[in-house]
């Protein structure tokens, strides 16, 4: 590539129905383009202070420790691990997809112990083989989960595995990356103590960011700490007093934060339960098109996520370049599928502002256009 | 706070001379507010590779391993270290800053050994010092300086500190936030093994990125490792693939690296050469308007950024008062001291986009005012 052929960047306009990024609010992509003020600016912190209020409100939490870390949804996840683990800890990780995996390296890299609970990629955790392992491993101290596995959009039972943890005096670490503002997610409630999300999936805010929570059952065992967490960047001693006392950490993602400020300034007008409600609505509008055509999904009825559907590829057709097609012809990205899955579904993303159901009829005829050129016998 | 409160953020307009965050590029703003696509979006992919392209040459350097890390300066400078320092590993970190010390809590959270070279804050790092260490300490395998420290306002020369390193076989880690795109920074010629930086400083990007580049005896120290990188997010084996093969990682912040591929273009644009002398020109205006109202700089000529003065507080005059001052009632936000340094000197930046004769102008101006106000005997 040669350097004096770069020109400024145009990106093409698509529509953005993957595992994410989601299509982004307006509002929000004007809000980010708004000059940039100092970390220490008054204005700026009374804005830090109001995406906590805002956050306590998206996660259903009063937890003093929330706000957004610095980075994206998998800087979140070793946000958690780093700071809860320490060495020698033992963590029961349940797995049914690629992000349980990435936990085990998670944990594995603070010099924890992951006892690894394994379900079928598509299928729900099972509490019950949860709570098998749990009691034949007292020692364990977290026990750690993917709310909505990203990887093969199935939702898990978080309240009700997060009480087989408590009962058995476990911490909890789960990941909300896609379920939050897309299905309900209740922290103080279920009692989870420690969960990460991202901004690019339900929130439909630009990638980048990953908003965090702590209860103070997790707060103190951090506060108790034999070793010093391993990272600088993420450690929560430090970042507490960042985004409590401002006292000097890093240097703030200024306008990401503006944006995501607007977008959970839009979750609250749109308000938490109709969010909920409205990627449920969609997410039938769109199921009753799927089946109409044919095609099938690769979840259970009662395990799908409304905001991210696991649709099986056809028989004699290529999946992959299905989704070239839908991307290069029609400006429609969908995902594929993520390690075992891979090539045997294609992943449909309803999240957010992207969940609505001109691009769930957009999607239906365009995917159906697709898979006739192709020749696949789909019923019309 | 009442959630119900909350509105849309709109930020007042400020002036940005302080240590960073500078006024960002209108360009910059534009481009962050376009459509966001998916991460692995064919468009998207191209973009990657000339943001690649352009950093080679900001940084001149042909290292092949030169990307942005997905979050701020300070996560640039933990990608460096934990890729390179392994337990036991002994590293030589000369410090005459805040960021030195930083520096070595990162090595010791890597089970690293740091040795300390320690220069008056204020001064530059003494090249003797890092030769007599060095000597003492053969089994040293890092050394480890800030090339511009932010915090003091002061250069070093890291060409010297580098041959040094050279000389007795030991790789470097260069902190080069501040000074990328302002003071001369050649990569390749002077033999830097990894360097970090930030998008906003002379770059005049939004902030949250962090380039970095590494050599390729870097990188065969990091194959070469007995040990994981204890960082999952910033292990530079998985990076490699993902910026290289595009083996998903994460997912990237795509709206920043728009602005950040626009900021860079319009270096390139401007030239590398050019974007350094015009530092110095305003520096110069600038040095002549503070020395000309009677004030004094805390580094002596030869050791300053002209992209970063370190000026005296004048005495019975409280330093943070009148920063209060310049930014409430003029709109124009300045650096106060870090460390040792605090409510003794301010931080007057000029860089990149803000570095302007416009600028020099209104800062002297509404400086002098400010002083006046506050009862400062000044010259005018």
């Amino acid at each position: 590539m040669k350097i004096d052929t770069i020109q400024s960047f145009i990106p093409p306009t698509r529509i953005l129905m993957g595992p994410g990024p989601s299509d982004v609010y307006p509002r929000v992509l004007q809000a980010i383009a708004r000059p940039t003020i100092g970390h220490l600016d008054p204005a700026f912190m009374t804005m830090m202070d109001e995406i906590k209020v805002l956050l306590q409100y998206a996660f259903q939490t009063k937890n003093a420790l929330t706000f957004p870390i610095s980075a994206p949804g998998s800087a979140g996840m070793e946000t958690c691990f780093v700071n809860l683990v320490e060495p020698n800890d033992k963590v029961i990780i349940c797995q049914n997809g690629i992000f349980g995996e990435r936990m085990k390296e998670n944990v594995e890299r603070c010099g924890g112990i992951a006892v690894m609970v394994e379900d079928k990629w598509g299928a729900a955790i099972d509490p019950n083989k949860l709570e098998e392992t749990i009691k034949a491993n007292q020692d364990a101290k977290i026990v750690a989960f993917v709310h909505a596995e990203t990887s093969t959009g199935v939702l898990s039972d978080a309240q009700t595995l997060c009480h087989i943890a408590q009962q058995n005096n476990c911490l909890t670490i789960v990941d909300a990356v896609t379920s939050l503002a897309g299905s309900p997610l209740k922290v103080d409630e279920w009692g989870i103590d420690a969960v990460y999300s991202g901004t690019q999936k339900c929130l439909s805010c630009v990638p980048g960011l990953s908003p965090v929570s702590f209860s103070e059952r997790a707060v103190n065992k951090i506060k108790r700490r034999q070793s010093k967490v391993q990272s600088w960047f993420f450690d929560l001693n430090l970042l507490m007093d960042y985004w409590d006392k401002r006292v000097y950490h890093h240097t703030a993602p200024i306008n990401a934060l503006y944006g995501l400020h607007e977008a959970l300034l839009i979750l609250k007008e749109v308000g938490l339960e109709k969010s909920w409600s409205l990627h449920a609505r969609n997410y039938r509008a769109f199921h009753a098109g799927i089946e109409a055509m044919g095609l099938s999904f690769n979840v259970k009825t009662s395990e799908r996520l409304p905001q991210l559907s696991s649709i099986n590829v056809l028989e004699g057709i290529n999946g992959e370049a299905a989704r070239q097609h839908l991307l290069l012809e029609h400006n429609i990205e969908i995902g594929g599928g993520l390690g075992s899955l891979a090539g045997s579904i294609w992943r449909i993303g309803l999240m957010g502002y992207g969940s609505n159901m001109k691009n769930v009829l957009t999607c239906l005829g365009a995917f159906e256009e697709v898979l006739q050129d192709m020749g696949a016998k789909i019923n019309q």
